[in-house]
């Protein structure tokens, strides 16, 4: 049997492109609705809904949610819980429905709908995800959220490190491929630094959370497995 | 005065994004249409005047014109010219009009009507090209072509070269200039043998088409400048 295929989507303006039927699909936000979802499952979050604006988001306030939301970065006014991994990091948030509404990272899981299988990637879960996208033998599509549809260096970098993890197990598909993969080998040695230069981290700098972009650029934090179903993204493991 | 800004736009799907007003962008379609145009300046053409569809290409014929036509990489029935450099290699084209209509590039040219000046980059050119960027002080969009709306390694890694070029007369303005220089750089040592596992060089190479390839790759080949203007391209040196 032919390996499956390896594509990757740098822009949810070029999803179109694709074909997700049947396929599975890894969104990847890295800045930083996937790396804030890998560990709120890694501190006992029960389930993840994202939606898209900040009216939707409200409408779930009820005891055993938590609305968390941001836009430009930041957390707006009248809600608690933002984009911040570090907002996760307490055993408070545990057993809860955590509702989030992200710029990027739910516009690309809405977009992924129509794919077989859609799960969540980040650098937090890099080894658990490729283990399991290697056992399970099914052409894969990269989803790189990106910053308002322009290219992300940072999704495309870990996108590079997911292929590069698959090489054995998947073919090239794209091209795109072939550019992540060597963008994450010039900046594996360090991923911090090779983000620092990026246009999101100096957007995201000058709001003080170097600490968050520093954090999600460490490897298999979280072993976690999200899994997004019609009502939600769940934890499979 | 601050440096002028240098932006890498990797397809055409994404060009909507970009403000070409009043800035200069560079069309990069290296397999082939601007390692063609380049070349077929460096022997003698005139003119150059891109069209999208066969019939416009078509309604041009009359003495001291060349009609060229590719799709999907080859040349239409009924045109005596193709997108091969290869074509343009002869004293009989000196002093004529070339009407070119191409699968990727030609489109990328009538999208780019807005700036305020519009070249044609490929590696046959690099030097010429840079060295005029250099001194005209312009905010700056290199305008991959791509294939299909899809990411095309050859045009980004091109956009790598020309921004290496650049480093010290523009500032990098988005995170796709980063990810064009790390593809660059991880492929100079020999860009023929990095173009080798491109999507698109696996599609000619099958049309047995390696020599254009080989050739796409040379640099400074051609000294040329073409320019974009309304009624044609014209090489301004």
């Amino acid at each position: 049997m032919p390996l499956p295929k390896l594509e990757v989507c740098i822009s949810p303006a070029l999803f179109h492109l694709f074909d997700p039927t049947g396929k599975t699909v890894v969104i990847i936000d890295i800045l930083r609705a996937t790396s804030t979802i890998c560990t709120a499952f890694s501190h006992g979050i029960e389930k993840v809904i994202a939606v898209e604006t900040l009216e939707e988001c409200s409408a779930y306030e009820q005891p055993g949610y938590i609305l968390a939301a941001e836009r430009g970065g930041q957390k707006p006014k009248g809600f608690d819980f933002g984009n911040s991994p570090f907002d996760y990091m307490n055993e408070s948030v545990s057993g809860k429905t955590l509702v989030l509404t992200t710029t990027n990272g739910t516009r690309a899981l809405v977009a992924a709908k129509a794919a077989k299988k859609t799960l969540i990637g980040s650098f937090l879960n890099l080894s658990t995800l490729s283990s399991f996208l290697q056992e399970n033998c099914s052409d894969l599509i990269l989803f790189c959220a990106g910053w308002r549809n322009h290219f992300s260096y940072e999704d495309t970098m870990f996108a590079g490190a997911l292929a590069e993890q698959l090489s054995e197990s998947h073919i090239i598909g794209d091209d795109a491929v072939l550019a992540a993969l060597k963008i994450y080998r010039q900046s594996k040695d360090n991923l911090f630094e090779a983000l620092k230069s990026s246009s999101h981290f100096q957007r995201l700098s000058k709001m003080g959370i170097e600490k968050d972009l520093r954090y999600c650029t460490r490897i298999d934090e979280c072993q976690v497995l999200p899994v997004a179903f019609e009502d939600g993204i769940i934890n499979t493991i």
